[in-house]
Formats: C-alpha cells, structure tokens, sequence
C-alpha cells in the first residue's frame, strides 16, 4: 500500500476498526471458568483478551509470530551524536543475517521468525540540522516498505529497528510532538557526556530550523525521524488494519508509532509495550502515550529484544487459556459463597 | 538429608558456599565482547553471570529445568481465612496430577519438568492461633522432604507452593521476622474484609502466643508457617549445596526463604526474585530480603507460575550469551574511541 500523500496517510490513520470486543468479552467468560482464583493471574488474563480483541477471534493463535527488524542510516551521525560509527548499521544487517545478533537467539527463543529489513542503509537520510531528514516521497516510501511487510497470515508481530543515530531521531519526535528536548535524550549506544551535549544541540537545532511542520505528527516524522521509524509507523497501521496484534520494543520504536496516537487517541489500541527501557527518554514517553509496559530488565539495546520476551510471557499466557481445566471439570471447589 | 534438630538445621543454614566467582567473571568477560553496546541487555547479562556462579560453570546450561510444587494443609483454615474451602488444597493437587492447572501450562511453556509434593495433605498443620502449627519433627520432616526434591543433574529449579490458608502462614512467619501485621496481610484466592479482618486477628493472635520462640526464625516457621513452606526452606538450602540456581515465585515463597536470610546475610545469593505479585505484603517482603524482582505482572496465583513466566526470560538470556557472535567474528565495527 502506497500513500499517495501525506494527506492520503493522515486520513488511513483516522479511520481505524475497533477490533472484537466479542471475542475480548469471550475470552474474559472462559477465564472466570478456569481452576484459579478469578484475576489471579493478572495481565496474562488480560492479555489473552487483548490477542482475541485484535485477532479477532475467539481462541486465539499464536502459530506463526513474526520479528521484523527495520533498519536504516541517519545523517544527523555527521553532528557526532552516537558512540559508534555509522557504518555498523550496514554491519549489523549482516550479522542478523549470519545469525549472530542478539535478536537472533530472542526471536528463536521466543518461537519467532525473524525477518530484517534494511530501508536504503546505503543512503542515509539528510541531516536534519541542516534540511529535512526526508521529502515526503521518502517518508512515504518508508512508511510503505514498512506497510507492506505486515501479512494477513501473522498472529502477532514484533516490531524492531537498527539505526546509529536513531534515538536522537526518537528524541527529536518525541520533543516535536510532546515539547521539550533534554527529557528525552539519552545516552543511547552509550554516548558520554560531550555526545550527549551534541545530541541535545542538534534536536534544539532541528527544533527551530523545522518549527513550521513540527505541529503536524507526519510532517515531523519525515523531518527529523528516519526511515526504519517511517517504516515501524507504518507497519503499526497496516497491523491494526490485516488483524495483527503488535509488540513493540524500546524507545526508538515507541517514539516511531507516537504521531498515530496523535492522529487518534485509540490508534495504538491493538499494541502492547514490551518494556520500558534503560534509554532515558523512554518512561516519560510510556507515559505520555498511556502504554503501560510488561517489564523493565534495564534493557537498551532495541533490535526488537524487549518485544521477542515479551512473546514468551504472552505465549504463557496463552497456553494458560487454552490449556487449563474448569473447576467443574476438574472437581475443583469454587469459592465459598458463589 | 534429615537435620537431627533444629540447631543441626540452623548450623547447615549458618555454613553455606559462596558459588564461583570465576566463572561469574568469564561470563562478564564474554558478555563485553558480543556484538551489542556493553551492558546493553541489562539484567539478561546478569542473570547469565548468576547462573555461571552458581552452577559452577562458565558456560551454564539449562537442559534441565525443574518446578516443585509443594502442597499442605493448614489448621488455621478454622478460623476463616480462606475465601475458598480446605478441601480445594487436595482437588488442586489432582487438578496438578492431571495437567489442568495454570502451573502445568506454564511449566511446559517454559521447558520446565513439574514435580508435585504433596506434604501430608489429608493431616492438616495444627491451628496456629491454638497451638504451634508443627513440632520440632513435623517441621524437620517437612524441611527434609523439600531438602531431597533437588537433584544434583538439575541445571535450574523453581518452587511453588499450594495450601489454602498459606498466606496467613506467610503473613505470620513475616510478621515473625520482621514484626507488624498489617502490611503483610492480604487478600491472597480473594478474601472480602470480613476475612481480611479475621486473617489480621489470627495472626495478631498468634504473635502473642508464640512470643517466646518468635526471636528464632526457624522455629518461627515451625510455630507459624506450614509444611510446603517448610519444604521450600529446606529445598532451596539443598539447592545452594547442590549447586543448582533457585528461582523464587511469589509472597508464600518469599515467606518461606526469610527465615534463611535471618541466619546468613547472603543465604538467598543462589536465588532470584521472579515477580512481585499483587498479594499485598510481597513487596515490603521483597525489600526487606533485599530482592529485585524481574517483573510484575500482577498476579497473585502462586503454584510457581511467577517463577516459571522467568524461566523464559533466563532461557533467552542465556540464548544471547553462548549464540551471539563477537564483534571480532561478525567484523562489526567497535566503539569510537575504544
């Protein structure tokens, strides 16, 4: 699917279904049956209905969950924002490809397919110090690539992103949509304190130079974001619309799919909040959108790490649905008094 | 392993191995050399130097996981502290036995091997707000019991724990040990305030009759707790020996482990803190042991379904550790400077 304009995306984004309340509400009947304190299991319970809302079913599956990792070059790496050179994003496209990435183990361990994206890694998006990151035809093909790599057959899908210099595009939507800009810089890949100086400079730059579309959550997307967030943006849409309940991951990936909630309050409804990361920024981002994350292991590495143990706890909480007996089938007393 | 007394019991729990350092350090080594900013996976990185110390290994395994549920019944049902009925201690143990409660679910999902202890589930514990719950013997035996569940071949074991009225056990044995009794009273299967009350009283009653022997953990746990908690006492000093790692679920587990903080300042180093549950005193619990729980997920179910839900996250952390390249193997550029 190929956004004609940025138009064309803002109306895709306002017009959202709504996913199955029946399905939720059948899940939460089944639950109160199953031989356990009712709620006792809390958010797997909650999960369950979640998955059921978004799939749209009443059992749901999890037989095939996807990992789609994004990856992309940024050439705001010129203003020194990041603690490793840019060229490692084009090397770690390779080792997810030979297997040796940390996603790798996640994704296998968590049952996961992983698929890599790598979004023009050979032509970094311009700095935006000094112009937009992207014209609209490239925001929009990023948002397109990303669109498109979501299918119909997936139950679940984790979103990932690979990109020096992508938390100070994170940072700076994140400052563009919410106000403020040093909340939200971080230390990233681990940056010290003269990078995290250079970092904050140059979103305070891009603040000012960019002020006149910082207003509208797509336009400041395409001028101080990236491709792979482009890409994460649009693949949160194009799961909410082909039934796909999504994962996300760290700060990077929550601050790529924040202009949605902008667009409508319910737009990110049918995704889930892996984790709350050691990156700054991210816990004050959680919060501004309402997400409320599964864990916080001080994890702040993106990939998609968070979001592949994050299958694992709703795995978990599947085969509890799925796999438990009733208190009537199993002779199981139920509370006093009911 | 049967301790001739409690002051055997306490000596053992006095004398304890401090698990390998070296092999902690050759993991902390190999962690900085994968392809991932150093310490990026937070506590992924941590758990995988726990387990090195702990097995004694520099490369740990997990090829064989076990969850030991232990089960008993409490006399001090009598005063109506339950929201569901006595009997339900021994229907669970079946419902175990046949596969159909969240923990077999879970134990599964986990790679895990479930074994079911049932401690003398058809002789209740004595009611503690009339007598001490057990005798010098019946604690030893249940301590015994739990201290032969682990077997030296196991690479990771979790406990859990089943007894209606065993968070009243717990509450007390934390009251015991750490005095007050409200905060560590709650609603454990989901008792209303009329039982809450009645819990509060029985344990204030209890602190009173057994002042003399309070001042002494272990046989607080014997005047106070109840068989399956004296079991994961015992199992979890057979794993520190037996060099087998320990995951801990929820607040009757915590309860359980306590006294043996009391007697050694690091007896629960070979331990992790899987969750804090939504059972009300599992947090104070849990900083006063100076526990770091993994997640919180609110829930409140016990069985070992908390410390089953860890298994993954442990899985894949160590997953990252032995399968990821190093930035030598994958020609992954380091970091500036360094």
């Amino acid at each position: 699917m190929h956004f004609a304009s940025i138009d064309a995306l803002r109306a895709a984004c306002q017009d959202l279904p709504a996913g199955s309340h029946a399905a939720a509400d059948a899940v939460a009947r089944r639950q109160d049956t199953l031989t356990k304190p009712q709620g006792s299991l809390g958010r797997l319970e909650t999960l369950v209905a979640w998955l059921a809302r978004w799939q749209g079913r009443e059992t749901p599956k999890l037989d095939r969950v996807k990992v789609i990792v994004f990856a992309g070059s940024h050439g705001v790496t010129a203003q020194g924002v990041s603690a490793f050179p840019s060229e490692v994003t084009a090397q770690m496209v390779a080792n997810f490809t030979a297997g040796g990435a940390a996603i790798n183990q996640l994704a296998q361990a968590a049952g996961a397919e992983l698929d890599v994206i790598p979004l023009e890694v050979e032509r970094p998006t311009d700095d935006f110090t000094l112009a937009r990151a992207m014209d609209d035809k490239e925001f929009l093909d990023a948002v397109a690539h990303g669109y498109d790599s979501v299918e119909d057959a997936t139950d679940l899908v984790c979103f990932g992103e690979m990109g020096i210099g992508n938390t100070t595009a994170a940072a700076a939507i994140a400052a563009a949509l919410f106000g403020g800009v040093d909340q939200w810089v971080g230390r990233g890949t681990g940056v010290d304190n003269a990078g995290l100086g250079r970092k904050t400079a140059a979103i305070e730059v891009a603040m000012k130079l960019h002020g006149d579309v910082l207003h509208d959550p797509l336009r400041a997307a395409a001028a101080v974001g990236g491709r792979e967030l482009a890409a994460i943006l649009g693949a949160t849409l194009a799961a909410r619309l082909r039934n796909v309940p999504a994962v996300l991951d760290g700060f990077v990936c929550t601050a790529a799919v924040a202009p949605l909630m902008r667009l409508h309050p319910h737009a990110l409804d049918h995704t889930i909040a892996s984790h709350c990361s050691a990156e700054a920024g991210h816990r004050g981002l959680l919060t501004a959108l309402n997400l409320k994350p599964l864990f916080d292991l001080g994890m702040r590495l993106g990939e998609g790490s968070g979001a592949c143990l994050a299958v694992n706890i709703i795995r978990s909480a599947l085969a509890c649905h799925t796999g438990m007996a009733s208190f009537a089938d199993a002779g199981v007393s139920e509370k006093s008094g009911e």
